[in-house]
């Protein structure tokens, strides 16, 4: 079925196979009047880029998209935004000796088992390259909410036992000291620790695991739709919608479980004569909808699937067989790192369409 | 905007308010054919019906559905299924007291500035209540799933800091101790201690929070839709909008960050004559598409909000005050156990839906 | 698939049988704040009782809808509105004899073909009992449009071969008229003498076709969305979505075929002071969407179906057989009429949609 | 709001403006193991192209569609299918003179009140160059269509008040006598008549309309959704949404409104040991699903809006002015000609989604 989009009235649509001849985007529901530029995407795709830093894939491609369509003398028109990212770096031939063998922690075989045929090609469709189209449009979506006075970021809260302890006071400096980081952590001494970790799973052909957090700034009361698109549901569907993932969390999260509900419950009281909560254990939302508050949550990705070594598997005719990756392969040892820039394009879709549905609440 | 529903083709629409005359839910897109009767919906709504244990809200509510329509000659006929339950156990004076009060943790302060109108009688639409119509639709859902050898479970796993250890080895064995626990709890060391400790939180006043584990048996390889449908980006999307929820995992969820790729890589290997996987952290899907081993994932959800306790708060009007629930308040205190049924029932309407998108998957 | 609802962001969904208990309708996102009350529904569903005139299905049902949710205080909350409407004066076993029988020009054949099952009894889904449900949706789209001054009528042009000349320069009086006359015809010659034919059909045992015209005042330029959701490609869908449709038409309609472009083209010009056009061949869009114009279009109806008329069918098991109504029958003479009423509310959910999704268009 | 797109599971969105860099759609939920090649999109592109005759628009565009995603080995694979269209023959310095003026029967005034800002070169996103883009989709549905014995052809019925008479016998052979005409005339006699008349409008600067009629063969039983996805309704919406369309009819269509119901029902009888009706006034559908019987029905479209006369008009300020089309510009003296594969591509595409749509009917 048609399910290859995001969003109810701010809705991208995305399409391209990881070597196929270029990726897309098409942004239908942006509304008229937004200034907007290929710069603006072209910044959000390299921080994104595997280049950026040693512990990610090594496709050397520098994303160049290009707007097609939807953009007239440097402003949104109300009409659809085609976005278009070729694929420049494409060499599928390392795939060919691996194509009949079922990838461990991948998707080929379900892919084939649904469909019958399957691009193999850097995992074609199932790929991450996929994520870049979703970075294109979420350049889009946050100049939108940075119109609206809406901030945010990602992060990299964890990597493998390592926690980052971020100062979330000012999202500027915030943003500043994330950048900063080759692993877009902002907490310097988590930071090199997590290199060192880093290091030796690589050194060893191995891969870890991590949790990436965000954090919005400025959304106003009133956000998410009772009751099935509440905001944390609608950002769960997003990022679990990211390779990879295996959890999310909004405000307390899973650690809620522990707690009493006198603890956990944040206080109402008035701050600088505006309604807040003392504390926000609830990460910005009561009943789907935001508070005011900022809004922050984090995601699981699981150890990357492809790794350095050698690993027992079958082939599509359901024959053992064992599988290497071939030297010289793409291999992130953490994907956590390069979904940064992903899932904050994510939850800036998630707010860009929230902002917009809710124009509907009141006559 | 209009989200009060769940599904592509397989869609249910909700409405109600905790106190009106009466919930319901339309079902649009059940197959023809399927037997369905009264009795199927009222067996599930017994299991969320309050009066269950001792450590739920004390509603008396013994909800009996009416099928209004889609039904004929005890099949559906492909039209919509009309439910409709009648709200009987109604009394709004207890809310009186309090309807000026912005009652923490609960939603009634971001609908009243999202919508500036809320029907704050027994939470009005952001009430629990709601999730009876979700079990009702689940009950429909089931019985298609059952047709089809597809077979799911929901129990719970925590409280508080109490782990179960269910034995999952034979999913009608688990449904019986589930359902033999008043708790949903299949692991009878576990039952008794989270008894005690809900106790001792009842008795404080106060309140404690809990993970629901679902289970699914017998699902077929390709249930899914890629990029943005994945199996457990519904599954999130459904589960997160149910009330009080912080979080969501499928597989080895926030766990697989402490661990490394060659240890979370669930290996192809055939088992009698199937290709199945040795391990499944991946929790039954891999690029968001079942892979035919089983569907395990979890759902944190916050310790209740409404305690028995003095708390600090704001009016309306923003001024301070402080807010009590009258003796004899409804009240869980633990509000993850009356979700069992609910969590089982949106993971079958997410089911029955990926089963009806798959049939567009090939020629 | 799930298809019984109409609109994006106001959207109704209808459930119910002919004879079944009851039928329904849930209006979802409609914005907070508008006052409704079930009086407005039911003089709405008076207008297309079928007791106003001699001319259409003896049904003596005199429906009451009752508002179960998404009113709080006489205003809606903007969550689900769910109206019911009891189905009284249900007789099924009139429809026993030709359970069996294709009735000619009805959906029995088409339903059973496609499920597999059918609820024959007074035409189950597919009689035209389930557009009462869009008649009480409309009376709350209208509400809404009223508030933004927007007033819209439908009334018969044409039965037969004989025309209409309504009155346009007025709406209320051009209601006054369309309401003073049992067939919903403002002109009272062709009223007179469309009587005369319907009598004449009547006593033959046959039927007649019909046109409605539908007239739209103070709607602002700009409703109506690229590309696919043109405000006369809605209109069309809404209005070809009624039983016994055959035809649509905006403006000119069909008869701009044999019109030049300098004729057909409505030349802007300015009145007192606001950009309006000299003519209205377009019928108040261009580009599909509004122009601030009046928005006027027809709907053609066939000649009912159901006839007094021995007629050759076959049964369900292809054996040749003739049908013939019981005495006592219901039976509309011409359909058209009592479509009236709800050709209005269709067009008013239409705009009611197009209002809110134009609330998108800019930032 | 988001309503660039057509379809619910054979889904597609359309993007691009007349002059922009190019044009493009996206076809998510085509079944995957579907061949298809750019040739199939390149021959069907080649029958919309301004060059086949010389009374279309002379845009000299040979369109050469690229595929760009979805297609593998020759065959769709599930994942989304973009299809990209460059703009070559582009020269928009002729709409600088005009662009202040609002041009009589075109959309530039109404998207500007609405967007606040038009892409004016070519008519942007409201110019019929979009068309193309259905046409692309168009032919990928017919390929999937052709694989289940449906085929479908589009030609002109009527221009003017020239009617013609096509034999309905053999739909290769209508095919054929329309792919002779350079008006898409199936009718010789009819043919030459329609070219005198449009000689003649061309050389008094004026334009003519014209009605496209469909006709679909080996549609099985059972497509059509109740209630708001009739077949009826979803090929009015599809049509009514092509620039310039006033009218539709199925079947009867508006000469139903003077026929009588024993005369307009289609009496079912058995033919070859199939059931279909002896007459088809219905045009293949009863309740809005097909019957077996052949699907014919008819647009509308109105005299082209772009004449070579001197119009009275307004500047974008509201004063009064006047427009001419400069010497050389695109015009077509008849639009309904080019609209002919149009037609034909959304006739294909609503039936595309209806086949897949009616997949979920039945267990």
């Amino acid at each position: 079925m048609a399910t290859n989009h995001f969003g109810n009235i701010f809705k991208m649509t995305t399409w391209g196979e990881s070597h196929g001849k270029a990726i897309g985007v098409v942004i239908d529901g942006c509304p008229a009047g937004l200034e907007i530029d290929e710069s603006d995407i072209n910044a959000a795709l390299a921080l994104r880029a595997p280049g950026r830093n040693p512990y990610t894939s090594p496709r050397k491609e520098t994303d160049e998209a290009e707007i097609l369509s939807g953009v007239f003398e440097g402003k949104t028109t109300g009409a659809p935004i085609s976005i278009l990212i070729p694929n420049k770096d494409v060499d599928s031939s390392k795939y060919e000796p691996i194509k009949d063998l079922l990838r461990p922690g991948h998707a080929n075989y379900t892919y084939l088992e649904k469909y019958g045929i399957f691009d193999y090609r850097g995992g074609g469709r199932a790929s991450a390259r996929e994520t870049a189209c979703r970075v294109a449009a979420g350049a889009v979506a946050k100049k939108f909410l940075h119109y609206y006075g809406i901030h945010l970021i990602a992060y990299i809260k964890q990597i493998g036992n390592i926690l980052a302890t971020p100062n979330l006071e000012d999202i500027f400096l915030l943003r500043n000291s994330t950048y900063q980081s080759s692993l877009f952590c902002p907490d310097a001494n988590a930071n090199s620790a997590m290199i060192d970790l880093i290091e030796k799973a690589k050194s060893e052909g191995d891969s870890l695991g991590g949790v990436v957090e965000f954090f919005v700034k400025g959304a106003p009361v009133g956000l998410g739709e009772p009751v099935y698109e509440k905001l944390e549901s609608i950002l769960a569907q997003g990022l679990m919608s990211l390779p990879a993932t295996k959890g999310f969390e909004i405000g307390s999260g899973f650690r809620s479980v522990g707690m009493r509900g006198s603890e956990h419950n944040d206080i109402f009281s008035k701050k600088s004569g505006k309604i807040s909560t003392e504390t926000n254990f609830a990460g910005g939302t009561l009943g789907g909808i935001s508070t005011g508050m900022p809004i922050i949550g984090r995601v699981a990705f699981k150890p990357t699937s492809s790794i350095m070594q050698s690993q027992k598997t079958l082939n599509t005719c359901g024959e053992t067989s064992s599988i290497e990756l071939p030297t010289g392969s793409r291999h992130d040892p953490c994907v956590a790192i390069r979904a940064v820039p992903v899932v904050e394009a994510m939850v800036a879709l998630a707010f860009a369409d929230a902002m917009l549905m809710n124009r509907s609440a009141r006559l």
